[in-house]
């Protein structure tokens, strides 16, 4: 029997309300250069520490050790799905954080304008970095001459710079494809293939793509620098168990970032609109409690200070958390998790395989003799070292939503 | 997707330098009779005392919960190979011990003099513990009658007392086969047959040993008592994917005793010969830094003085690793693990199934606020309790060799 089926025939409906708040990149690491000190152990964090005495803590594998995962397997397991069984492309990931809206089915990759010489050799493969707002409008001529190939609908939906995603939304598509780029300079655009020959789904996506760049390069060919793109990570939506029919909680996201709403809209979760900060995220949430049994809240803050490695900033996206918690505890959930979809240590100015630390109160919770919400307590806690998919097991258990397993 | 395939698919290679230092059997458990204290904590060790407070620290479980390894699964699991997948049997592990070089292919039967009376009855299973002085000559007279049989070459080595072991080389051979030992006395020596007697090389394999005993058992008729032998174990050496391979990684072994050099081989890495101690080991780490990405340290003492039940050669035998470290921290890896391969408390006199305590040290490895390296502060660490076969995924991790998991 497998363990996900199990939980579906324990789980009962309890009415109880969830929340899991996410900082993202929260976890760090105690380097010398910061006195041996992490940001949330910097942090002047009174409530989050009234909650920590409270609480059960540990700490989180995001996907497996050593493992550092983007922003989707991180989410991905903090909703309660294996990130190497369900893999998103990164094409489906970058038209989530354009925030295209995605249907099943969709086969998405993402595209970058590239420079190329008069025999098709790539010679930039970034066009020299064009501003967004060249990137812009090449996108619109693009998207204007060519929407449609065969019966498939194509969207096109700048980015940063020289980044833009390409949407394909037809009838039997699927991905994956390899990638229409040589990975360096000096050859040609490689034609994207079917990574399984045989499937009649890759083949047809393979057609569309010669068919994209048959209609697309004349459009740019007066282009200069970006008078060429490539195409990588093309991929289809996977198919994802709903959240709801998963856990039976009506699951609301409050991101502020599109590739997060996007991450929680892939499961099927209620996306609120609106709130810009995490005051406002928590001031919804007290609005919308009688609407949701779950609410997935994200803060973006912690790990862009991470990835600019930038201690002090990340210390005040903590507190900037902290003194919005009494917000939030004015209704206060039957289940509160507090975690980071990963660590982002400012030390390596990037995402980690860290586990991150986790805090869990509940009435049944328990407490851990914890002074406060850091790593170092994380690592003493009743919860101990585990695998970040579990979490939500724990929280619906915590919310008294499993029966008893045999007699 | 297999997880070993996505590590492989992450894997970048960095020209880091990573060293895994094995003090085997380290772990020790706490035991009234010696004040409540492990050998670790009772040695005096302020160079590994400065490392663990710039380090992170965790328990590793060697094979699963109670599982008590040998120091082949012991090995194979540090060096990042799953021991229940990969087993290697006892004739090759023997043979490793011997140092006999075995090739791929190699079937061994690890072999003990006995005891037969006229009726071919075993007697005595051990022929008295005959003195290894014997078994010598008696394994230089088999050898000398016994070159060949078919198409394949016959090795025999001995060991100590009554035991030696029984290597076959040559083609189309495989085990296992069931062993050719009654187990008890009373009992005639049964025929070696086939695991799975569909297997035309094991069909092979069982006829090499039904012609090796009608060509030994004469040679042995006159000698008393060992005038029989028995075959365990018959195994071929199991193929196991090479660790460069695997981790992009040149491996060197640094042990002193033939088993680890012969489990190093067994996964590929280099035999580097000449140390006879821990201090000859890191300087020969030193003279060698920049032939190899990957350097395998084994220290023995700590592992004997357990199995002796003897804690002050136990407490010596850490502080003799201690004295040294300095010679090694000379060039300081990226990348640094010291752990055992398993714990052999001295109460239990033999190994055990007690995870053993791991110090991972790099410039992104944290620090847990240690002050010691022993079992109660790593019980602490950020690394938690987890199978030691993660061991290396954490220390490519650290080594900055893999690529973030999606996007």
């Amino acid at each position: 029997m497998k363990l996900d089926d199990l939980y579906s025939e324990l789980t009962i409906r309890t009415g109880a309300k969830l929340v899991l708040l996410v900082l993202d990149g929260l976890g760090d690491v105690a380097t010398p250069d910061q006195g041996g000190r992490t940001p949330l152990e910097a942090a002047q964090t009174p409530n989050l520490d009234r909650l920590a005495r409270e609480s059960a803590l540990g700490r989180m594998i995001p996907v497996a050790p050593g493992i550092t995962p983007g922003s989707g397997p991180g989410h991905l397991a903090l909703f309660g799905y294996d990130p190497v069984e369900y893999q998103v492309g990164r094409g489906v990931i970058e038209a989530l954080g354009l925030g295209v809206d995605l249907q099943p089915g969709d086969v998405c990759a993402r595209a970058n304008f590239a420079t190329l010489d008069a025999n098709g050799i790539v010679t930039d493969r970034r066009a020299g970095r064009i501003p967004t707002e060249v990137c812009e409008r090449l996108c619109a001529r693009l998207q204007e001459r060519i929407h449609q190939l065969e019966d498939t609908r194509v969207i096109i939906r700048p980015g940063k710079e020289h980044r833009f995603v390409v949407v394909f939304r037809g009838p039997g598509l699927e991905g994956p494809l390899t990638d229409a780029d040589p990975n360096r300079e000096g050859l040609p655009i490689p034609e994207a293939a079917p990574r399984d020959p045989a499937n009649p789904r890759q083949q047809k996506m393979a057609r569309l793509i010669r068919a994209f760049y048959q209609a697309a390069l004349p459009v740019l060919a007066g282009e200069k620098p970006a008078n060429g793109f490539l195409m990588r990570g093309i991929a289809h939506q996977p198919h994802i168990p709903l959240f709801q029919d998963r856990y039976q909680l009506r699951a609301a996201a409050l991101a502020v970032y599109p590739m997060y709403k996007g991450l929680a809209q892939l499961v099927g979760m209620t996306k609120l609109e609106g709130p810009q900060n995490v005051r406002e995220q928590f001031e919804r949430y007290l609005a919308e409690y009688d609407n949701f049994d779950f609410f997935f809240i994200h803060h973006k803050a912690t790990d862009k200070a991470g990835e600019d490695g930038n201690f002090e900033a990340k210390k005040r996206a903590i507190e900037e958390v902290d003194a919005a918690l009494p917000v939030l505890l004015q209704k206060k959930p039957d289940v509160l998790a507090i975690t980071g979809d990963h660590s982002t240590p400012c030390a390596m100015r990037g995402h980690s395989w860290h586990p991150q630390p986790v805090l869990l109160h509940s009435r049944y919770s328990g407490t851990d003799g914890a002074q406060r919400f850091t790593e170092a307590e994380a690592n003493r806690g009743s919860l101990g070292i585990f695998e970040a998919r579990f979490l939500i097991r724990l929280m619906q258990a915590n919310a008294r939503m499993f029966d008893k397993f045999g007699a």
